[in-house]
């Protein structure tokens, strides 16, 4: 019996923002503290997680409605949970994961128009109570996020929205994160990967005790 | 406008009921009744619905948790009612459906044991109020269905379960034909095809107010 519990730490934030470059800095962080951090993401995760990723994201499918795609972030998640998170958690693991539940609250919910409620009584069940320990919000101006992204090559199916469609998602994060100040870090994602990973750093800390290096 | 709304009817039953074969029986007799019907079924009836179909009857999953299988089962139905079915009642098409809203009743809820409030939650958003005209429930006992279905080659990752799974799913649509018996048509699927095809002419007569021939 493993006698303390891992940590869920993830990262949230529009197209752009610098999760994934992030999450290498944190995992080398974490490293230099001792923890060997399990690294996942959303949508995927799970060979099943992956495969709804593919339809999820596939850019000639923009036919599918906004319920499917709730559904379908869901079903991805609550595989990532029970195959993935929650064992890891409960063998005393840490884990970061790129996007969780509140990526559809911002996505579906902010982004689709998907009511919260519905939202909500999903991450209900689906998620099995798993929530983050801590969620690093990576906020940055919508135009910045894009231009960074754009770089990157090809659009998905949701990287192709709108302005107005982002704008959206960022006040849906930024709401969500006023609301549970508890477990959101806001990080100011516009800065130099440096100066995000020292702030990312700074938020962590008190999980392990100690300062940052 | 379209003057009258097309009718939506869908079968239902365990593993080689005999689902696809009463299909195509009952396509031709609405085409002798002048009538077209569109076919389609579940999981699948999209491109967004075969991705997923794919996904949950891949034999080699077999870590697919239920509630990942539940929301992948509403994904599909929720794009094929957007996509298919509801355009084509509006426009005046019948439509003959392999599996419907019942299927998740008696596999995820009977099969798996998801809860009953929970599938009528999803249904209540998901479907978009799409409740068949008529529901033909081809009954029989487990073991001549499988038996049937065995001769059709490679089992999916469903049909590998044991026979105790495919009572309760029995069980769970029968209880559902006893609720609604208006709306439910019980059919004897031990009988030969042609009399199975009978049954069903004579449940589908008061629809096109004839005789069946
Ligand atoms: N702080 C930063 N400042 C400038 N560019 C950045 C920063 N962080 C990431 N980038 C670059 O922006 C692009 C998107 O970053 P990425 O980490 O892939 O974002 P996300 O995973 O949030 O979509 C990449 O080309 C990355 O190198
Ligand atoms: N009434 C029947 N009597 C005997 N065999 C049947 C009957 N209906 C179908 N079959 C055969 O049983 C197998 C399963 O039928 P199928 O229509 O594929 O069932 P389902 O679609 O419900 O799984 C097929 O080989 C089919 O030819
Ligand atoms: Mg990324
Ligand atoms: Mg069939």
């Amino acid at each position: 019996m493993p006698i303390t519990r891992g940590r869920l730490i993830t990262l949230e934030g529009g197209e752009g923002a610098g999760k994934s470059t992030l999450l290498s800095g944190l995992r080398e962080l974490l490293r230099a503290h001792g923890i060997d951090p399990l690294m996942t993401r959303e949508p995927g995760g799970t060979p099943v997680g992956e495969a709804v990723r593919a339809v999820v994201l596939d850019a000639s499918r923009s036919e599918l409605c906004p319920e499917a795609e709730l559904l379908l972030m869901f079903a991805s998640r609550a595989q990532l949970v029970r195959e993935v998170i929650a064992p890891a958690l409960a063998a005393g693991r840490w884990v970061l994961c790129d996007r969780f539940t509140d990526a559809s609250y911002a996505y579906q919910g902010g982004g689709r128009g998907q009511p919260v409620d519905r939202i909500a009584e999903l991450e209900n069940w689906a998620v099995a109570g798993v929530v983050p320990d801590i969620t690093l919000l990576l906020d940055l101006p919508v135009s910045t996020g894009r231009a960074r992204a754009a770089g990157r090559g090809e659009a998905d199916r949701i990287e192709v929205e709108a302005d107005a469609f982002f704008e959206r998602i960022r006040d849906a994060y930024r709401a969500r994160a006023a609301a549970e100040p508890g477990r959101f870090r806001l990080i100011d994602a516009s800065a130099t990967p440096d100066a995000v990973l020292a702030q990312a750093g700074a938020a962590l800390a008190p999980l392990f005790g100690g300062v940052t290096s």
